[in-house]
């Protein structure tokens, strides 16, 4: 079968030994890794097929990890990964979710096969795909192994991006701009919340003439009026009021890879309230941007961001950012450094976070975002879109 | 604030005393459940916060369950559920995404308040929200307690729809058959691929001029010309082929209630081997509908399918189909009855099925399914979509 590969084999290749030389670092022999990314990351496996059990088995002592998956799955996995025909090992269909079989039995099965059950085994502890019945079986099956958390050993290895990640990301944030200016367009005045919401998805999916949209990790955020009081609220079907804030928080995304991007925008005339919180926002956001460089840390730049929105009097009790780049539903997060205090990860060059700091009140929000990489000296942001409050 | 409901609060009432018979049938006394879908259907919650842990306490001789959650998602709760205030529980930022403090701690700490420390307390353990980690970390915190299993407690509850939601997965096939058109539509030689699937997202979240779409838990899965050897691929930014063999499988959703579909479409002239391939699935798939009826078993219906296709030489050995309804990413199935050989669930009017037998070739594969609602004496397909090979 013919291979779509998104990345240069050797790409994989050398991700496969970083992970390797962290796995050998932290003692481990073997790492099971469930996350989509993760997996997408070091083979190049790409299918909305996460919803079954799935995983790859990375040796460190072996040139290609083993991709396990359902029985249907194995033509994605022979179409989207660099891997050899012998290391795709479907499991058949009796094992979906089935009361007497587990697909983890059939992990065990394999790792027995392959004479690693006496290892050192790390599997992914704390990660969405990977159930606690998932870790019980495998613990089950391999009474002699010993295991470890490895949650997040693969996410430390990707905070890094290579040259062509970051070419993926900006291509991201041309349908990430393209995406904020159709909703800005579309947001009005009895316009259904639901037909807005379309107008963006087609943007994010078709994306721009050169490059076409991936679908993002999370749906386009687009609560409003008293909803802007939370985050995570998608649309509705009654149509926007006048004088109501929404917030529009989404993504570009382009081969897995995001480029998140938020704004807030009025409907008619701003409150003064609202206009005062943009202003500190986008004071607070600009300078915490202006203290990205290599060398310091992600409690640095939050603690610049503190300092600027101390002096009125709102409060921000939540982390102001995060690292980010490929990933499946439900987070496009990478779940490693955040922007908050007690963070001590030192930035370098080519490491990609969405600074987000938000504020939600009681009965209104305000989010304004930039997507940015460290760069050698300072910080590039991946959008150019206004970074203020939009008014219609 | 105010709440919006989707259902009465009577209809939620009636599905926790449902749920806490069910617990105590099992000798359940506390149940956590982290799923999404069953933390909608009992307390109403909505929002796209399962990035972060989060769950709902069930107390088998409570009023209410208890919702845990990250505190910007608390306001998502006080509009979307029908909980009392007391029962709103935020955890800090600091819990997330954390090495040293776990969402998990903070439900332990709530379950000994309350005095349930040392309950019978069941966990969704292979549920994908519930990862290995949230069962070590509620063990290690509730040392008196006795562990369960309460993977599906609620998704065997929610099995069996009320008319009102059964009328919500009637306004999503409204939406699934216009996405479903306008893929028809849309999919052409020439025209990429991703521009394809933009109008199918645009179609599902517009939904109809009376019921706005909401999210469906899977994406749009079109693959096309040898990807269809796989059902679950999306789309790429290729234009089409002529001569292509594209697989559409959606979903209307609405308040998150699903309704999926799949056709296969061939651009051009079908290949023989395409036309009697559909020809054994459309009258395999027409015969098993016909066989559905209270009081048969799912592997009765599977059997009936078995049957028909035996003579055509063609091979299907994964289920033809499983309970749907209310759903989140990244499934819109409901994990419980599968129809497939083994499974005696017998079928009860209301419950709600999506038949999907697809077979998958080495370089092709033809999906034709039909969402039903078993009946008082058969069974109502959802939609109203010519059942057979769409041609362009």
């Amino acid at each position: 079968m013919e291979k779509t590969l998104y990345f240069q084999v050797e790409e994989y290749k050398e991700r496969l030994r970083k992970t390797q030389q962290r796995m050998i670092e932290n003692g481990v022999e073997v790492l099971i890794a469930t996350d989509p990314a993760n997996m997408n990351y070091l083979t190049g496996f790409d299918g909305w097929s996460f919803y079954v059990h799935q995983c790859i088995i990375v040796m460190a002592d072996q040139e290609e990890p083993i991709w396990v998956g359902r029985g249907q799955d194995s033509n994605a996995a022979r179409l989207t990964s660099w891997l050899k025909e012998e290391n795709i090992r479907p499991y058949t269909d009796d094992y979906v979710q089935s009361l007497v079989k587990h697909p983890m039995d059939f992990v065990s099965d394999i790792i027995k096969e392959k004479g690693y059950e006496n290892k050192i085994i790390a599997t992914e502890m704390d990660t969405y795909y990977y159930t606690a019945k998932c870790q019980e079986r495998l613990a089950l099956g391999l009474p002699n192994a010993k295991f470890k958390d490895g949650t997040n050993l693969v996410n430390w290895v990707r905070i890094v991006k290579s040259d062509m990640e970051v070419e993926y990301i900006r291509r991201a944030a041309r349908i990430a701009e393209k995406a904020m200016e159709t909703a800005f367009k579309s947001v009005d005045k009895g316009v259904r919340q639901c037909d807005a919401a379309a107008d963006v998805y087609h943007a994010q999916i078709s994306g721009t003439k050169e490059y076409g949209g991936d679908y993002s990790a999370i749906v386009p955020l687009m609560p409003s009026g008293i909803r802007t009081s939370t985050p995570h609220l998608s649309w509705t079907d009654e149509p926007y009021q006048d004088g109501e804030t929404v917030i529009l928080e989404l993504s570009g995304c382009y081969r897995r890879y995001h480029c998140p991007l938020a704004r807030t925008l009025i409907i008619g005339d701003a409150p003064q309230k609202v206009r005062d919180l943009e202003a500190v926002v986008v004071e607070g956001l600009s300078n915490a941007l202006e203290a990205v460089k290599p060398g310091v840390t992600c409690e640095d730049i939050e603690r610049v961001w503190a300092k600027s929105i101390a002096k009125s009097g709102f409060i921000k009790d939540s982390r102001i950012g995060y690292a980010m780049g490929l990933n499946y539903p439900p987070d496009w997060g990478e779940h490693t450094a955040s922007l908050r205090p007690g963070d001590k990860t030192v930035l370098q060059p080519n490491m990609t976070f969405h600074m987000i700091p938000g504020i939600w009140l009681s009965d209104f929000g305000v989010e304004i975002s930039e997507s940015f990489r460290v760069t050698e000296n300072g910080c590039e942001t991946f959008t150019n879109y206004p970074r203020k409050l939009l008014v219609k």
